[in-house]
Parts: C-alpha cells; structure tokens; sequence
C-alpha cells in the first residue's frame, strides 16, 4: 500500500476543502489561515522495524530522527519551523529513563532549531515504539515552494549525496545517514527568497529520488530526464552497491530516507551553499506517456526503469 | 509509567521556552504565536489495545475516535478547531479498504466539525494499528481557559454523566460512550465567551475525574472537595458497578475517557445547555498536605482516597 495513493485518497475525497485551506493534502506540509495567517503542517511517523531498528540504534538518535524527519518537510517548503509535538507509544517494560532520554533528544534537537516542543502524548503498549511527530511552520516573508510548479526547460537539482543511507538488520554496521542528515532548511530558504534562485518545485528525498522526482512531475504535469553519469552518488551506494550486485546509481535513484532536497529552477545555481553541495542532475520535458523520470546512462543509452520499483508511472 | 511524569519532564526541561510559546506543555492544548496569532495545537493517539479493541470495533468509530478524543482537548480549551493531520500505521494485511474507510470516517468526523484534514503519513508495520491525529485550533475571540485558574470558593462542574465509558475485553457488548461521545466545544464556548459564566479552569475528562481533578488543583494550587451525592453517575457506570462490586461513584471518580468536562467557576450556571446537563460536584478549597481531590459521602462520611487509583497526590 503506497502512502501517495491514500494521501490521494485523502485529497480527492476532500474536493470541497473550506477556503481556510491555503495548501491541501498532496504536498510536503499543508497549511490553513488562522487568524490572517497562514500555519504550515507536516507530520511523520517513526516506527521500529520501519524507520530504525532498535537493536542497532541508540535512543537519542531516535529521538533526533523523530524530529529531523519533519524538520525535512519544513525545508522542502522552504518554511521557517515554529513548534512541535511528540506523541510516544512506548513498548511495556521501556523504562521511564529511556523515555527521558528519548524526549531529551527530541527536545534537544527541537530546540537546536528554534522549534520548542509544546505538547504530547505518551501510552504504553505490549508492541514496538513508535514516535509521531508534528511539526508546525510559518513562511515568514519566502512564500511556500510546492511540488507542482516544475516547469518544461527546468534543471533539475539534488543537494548533497544520495543512496545507500538506511541501516538496514543486513548492514547493522552499515550507513547512517538516515539518521545523521541535517534538514536542509537554511539552504531552501536562502534559494527561495532570493528571485534569482527561487525553485520552481521542490521536495524533500525520503522515499528514493526515482520516486520522490516521480510526484513532482505529476504534480506539475512534466516529466523528467536524469542522466546516471550527473547524479551525485554517495560512498554508502558504492558500497551498498558492491552487496546488491546493482550499480551505485541504482542505489541513488531508488534508496529511500537521503532527506536532501530535490529541485527544480530554471536559474544556474551555485554549486554550493554554507557546504552544501548543489547538482544539476537532469532536464524537465514535456509530459509523455510512460514513466515520469526517464534515465539516461552516461553513453546516452536509455534505461527501461520499470523494474526500479518507483510504482505510479502513466 | 505516566503520561504526567513525562510531560512534566519535558515541561521541567524547558525551562527558557522562547517567547514565541503563549501556553507551555502541560495543558489540553499548547500554543505558539505565529505571525502574531496565537496557534493551539494537540496530539493524540489511539493504539489497538490500549485505547480501542479492533475485534469489537468498527473500523468507522476507530476513525471517528481519533478526530473526537483531540477534539475534547480543543474544547478544554474553548477553543475553535481548524484543522488536522493524521498519521496511521497499519498492521500488514490490513487491507486499503479498511484504510480507506479508516480515513473517511476520521475525514467525515473533522469536517463535520469544520477541521479539514490537511495531510497525513502511512506506513505499515507487523504490529497493531496506531493512528496519531495533531488538531490546531484558534481562539477566535474567547481567550483559551487553563487549568491553573481554579480558585479557593470556586463551585467544580462537570458535563454530561460519568463513568463505565470504556468497551473492555470483559465487557465487549458493554459501554461504547468512549467511542460515541460527542466533544464539548460548543457549550464550552458559550460558557467562556461570557464572562458571567466563564470557567476560571477546564480539563477534558480523559483519564478519570479524580485524576484529571488532581491536575486542575496541581496547576492551580488548591484542592477540591467532592461530594459523591451530587455526581452524576452514568447508567454504565451503574452496570460497571455490579460487575466489579464496588460502588457506582468510584466508577465516577475512577474510569477514564468520559470526554466530559470539568471545570470550576464562581458563577451559579445554568444547569444545561443545548441538552447538555452541567452538575455541580463540589468545591474548591485551600491547599493542604494529602490528596489533591477530597471526597465525601452523603452521609458526611470521609472517604480515603489512597486506593482508588488516582497517584500522583501530594
């Protein structure tokens, strides 16, 4: 079962969305006007077995996660984060001390980007821990960049490396970015504000670029065009690569949870922001039939990608 | 473990909230400013197994639930809901019918209560069914009552009747008022708005009336004494009563999600409103070493509390 599809479901059920609603369900937040104003939205969810796994992984990395997942959202819209809440169900017998240090690292990590938070809610379970995390967003002066706003003639920009970023119970020793990253939302915020850089759409990678690309050009009705031999590929998919047998792009398409930003502008950008590297990976096309993300190697040879697992093509 | 001891642990370690926070943890509902406008905003959560029981539950009153227990919380609050995310993750095997219908019943419930859902997050996982729902609200013209605002004389009220409200695995046919209950925003704004009725303080009755009291007087600094005779004991209650063989009112005092109010006020207030009974229950007194919340029979007869499940005195 896809997210999207049920996000859709969500969306297209909802076709009478109040006035109130200023972005709808489909995007890296929501937002609603309260009072004049509006108040972006984006929640995530950190279960054990799905998002970490427990056995390999230290609370306080947990905690940070729960937040910076989110703190991902905030960046994809170029947002400025506002405040929180933490909802907590704790296997039985999880102890109060590692519930204090699991909030301790949530609120730490919260803070560390002006994001107190404000409320929460924790129960006890004879099942696994899972963290739901809120967080709430203002645009304070950079309007809000959606998925939907890609353009025929775009570039197509990835900051920093992709693949090979989740520990998986096959690499318990393995890459960690997943858990490590930093939200990328100083470097959205000073692209979006300035009109000369402004992204046309942008998203956060946390399902795998394939696919996170993929919704961004339904969105906006185009398509894509990636050349393998552009793609900024991380060391962890060299060495993923050399265990699944499948080239290391491979691994830079699909690999979920990279949580950098994936964008589009039609500006030449720099390379480079605060140390963040920059890549322009591609081109935005016309919408054709067929997949959304087409992929070229760097002999110019084309890739059937219906085997990559981005589902939804058409 | 309780949910009190943690949220004040990530009160307690708050201590320099920015001036952004308007109320801090530890209340139905926080809230930070936003451009100026104060946003409240709560978390809940609703776990197969601790807060419903799938075998005996609709999968529409689950997805009615996860909307009315927050929704309980905006209205200890007087507060006006105006929008929502869910988060669920489903157990493996589910069925994306039983998810759609999951998110059209939590769908239907925020929009009959002018909430739009305005994004979600899904995963699935091999364990039970989790759905986390974050509803944000606005003042709109009557200032949020806390509860810390209880004051020595003030007349203690709660909404509708109490006790026997959850289904249990021993009572599977039993008690759905957990599941049905009907969230107070309306009376609750029409008693805060005026400021002949205005509660001074307000809880939502979540975890127990002896509990949540105990919060109210915490908060406030004071103590309450109830009277049993005056309490208004749920014919479920009654039912309750004959199974476990200890008397209706501990039913009253003692059994969670009522999802009524209680509140204290100095005014002498109506005693319904559209429908909705509004009893008073006791007082509110200094102070004083021992349990936050006093009870007393008809008969004058003082009560020890120290059994009845409500920790947390002092």
């Amino acid at each position: 079962m896809r997210e999207l599809e049920l996000l859709s479901h969500i969306y297209r059920s909802n076709p009478k969305l109040p006035p109130g609603v200023t972005i709808p369900p489909g995007d890296d937040m929501g937002a609603v006007s309260i009072g004049g104003v509006s108040v972006l939205v984006t929640v995530d969810q950190l279960a054990d077995g799905v998002h970490f796994d427990i056995a390999y992984t230290s609370i306080e990395k947990i905690g940070r996660k729960a937040i910076t997942r989110n703190l991902s959202d905030v960046a994809a819209m170029a947002a400025r984060p506002v405040g929180a809440v933490a909802a907590a169900c704790l296997p039985r017998g999880f102890g109060e001390a590692n519930a204090k240090a699991l909030f301790d690292a949530m609120h730490a990590t919260a803070n560390s980007y002006d994001c107190p938070l404000i409320g929460g809610d924790i129960s006890v379970w004879d099942q696994k821990l899972i963290l739901t995390v809120t967080v709430f967003a203002e645009s304070d002066g950079v309007e809000p960049v959606l998925r939907s706003g890609a353009t025929v003639g775009d570039t197509v920009y990835v900051t920093g490396q992709l693949g090979g970023s989740l520990t998986t119970i096959e690499n318990p020793m393995g890459y960690t970015h997943h858990l490590d990253f930093t939200p990328r939302i100083g470097l959205a915020r000073v692209l979006a504000s300035n009109t000369d850089t402004r992204p046309h759409a942008m998203i956060d990678l946390s399902d795998g670029l394939g696919l996170d690309l993929t919704r961004v050009c339904e969105q906006s009705g185009v398509c894509a065009r990636i050349n393998t031999g552009q793609l900024p590929i991380s060391p962890a998919a060299g060495i993923a690569a050399r265990t699944s047998g499948r080239p290391a792009w491979q691994h830079a398409m699909s690999d979920g949870e990279d949580y950098e930003l994936c964008f589009t502008a039609s500006a030449s950008l720099p390379r480079q922001i605060d140390g963040v590297s920059i890549t322009p990976i591609g081109t935005i096309i016309e919408q054709q039939a067929g997949p959304r993300v087409l992929i070229k190697l760097p002999d110019g040879t084309r890739v059937d990608t219906a085997d990559l697992g981005w589902e939804h093509t058409g």
